[in-house]
């Protein structure tokens, strides 16, 4: 398997293509051919997909179910999820902590973390939140190396240098601002305003 | 203005260059190399973002700050903040509600949209929640074009549908599903789940 050569609409279609296969396919054998049909995507594009993923299909036959669904779920992380902290406790940081579908990529955001007393303590669904403090221990104990900032802006490159002391090596920015990180941390900056502001200059152009 | 030729990266930038110049420019022009040097942006960047937005500036003299500033607030919609809708009044959508963020390009969220009862009503910071049966009439009042869909995925086509038939032209996505939405509406789907993922596997191939 080529994990780096995985793009992000590869990564995007694999979900489908393993929902598919599970619910559908009884044969031992299936093909691009067959999940491109019923999906309504472009054979080409799921052969490159699988590919990447698996390999290359046997001719006329195509792959073997049993090694496409494990080659599926150990990109797709089903074996073991990944633990992932958001720190920030507020109404944003609590929605992503809330929301179910990293699951499905193999994460799980397992603690928020939040200078605020008052936003600790364990909440609805068994989804902690506990105090800035208590990072560093939490992080080493669950082995967390993924980290999500929803804090403001002003306190955005703090939290950030205290996620990287932590041992966290790939960051999910909600604060519009750039962070300075060292080589070997990844950052992802999610500008949602921007996002919007971009989607309404796009339609008002039409 | 060449609107539709401004690129997202270049929409991002325009809030920085507005803000710095009417926090530090007291002379009555200035200049993409005055604002690119003080910044930390390169003079290209800053030179080709104030073209689209302002035409070229006079050589060795530069822009006027009343026009340019009259140009960046235009574009980023300061004069008159632009309506923006959310149907899905749970956390994410709350979240997105309260987020101040948006008012930098001139957008605002002025209401949230439910089929849930007990999520209706003014609540805190004045951001209303209203029932589903109320979009119509809301968007109609108040001019809406934009709205924001963050139910589940089983619902999302129904409320992009209902959205269309109330005038909205753009919708931001936040079900993890594609929508059909007939020419002339655009749709940006945010995937919070893949893009926790691509950040994952870009991080873990370093």
């Amino acid at each position: 398997m080529q994990k780096n050569n995985i793009t992000r609409a590869t990564l995007g279609r694999l979900p489908m293509y393993l929902e598919y296969i599970k619910a559908n396919v009884t044969a031992e054998t299936t093909s691009a051919t067959e999940i491109a049909g019923s999906l309504g995507i472009g054979e080409v594009t799921v052969r490159r997909d699988l590919n990447l993923v698996c390999g290359q299909g046997r001719p006329k036959v195509g792959y073997p179910v049993k090694a496409l669904v494990a080659a599926l779920e150990s990109v797709l992380g089903k074996n073991k999820l990944i633990p992932v902290v958001v720190v920030g406790a507020g109404k944003l940081g609590r929605a992503l902590q809330n929301y179910d579908g990293f699951k499905k990529y193999g994460l799980e955001i397992v603690a928020a973390f939040d200078n605020d007393d008052e936003k600790t303590g364990v909440q609805s669904k068994n989804k902690p939140v506990y105090l800035m403090k208590q990072l560093s221990g939490f992080c080493k104990r669950n082995d967390v190396h993924i980290g999500i900032i929803t804090v403001p802006t002003q306190t955005a490159q703090n939290v950030c240098d205290k996620m990287i002391k932590c041992g966290i090596t790939a960051i999910w920015n909600f604060a519009p601002c750039p962070l300075t990180v060292p080589e070997g941390v990844t950052v992802r900056n999610e500008n949602l305003a921007l996002s919007l502001a971009h989607l309404n200059m796009v339609a008002s152009g039409k």
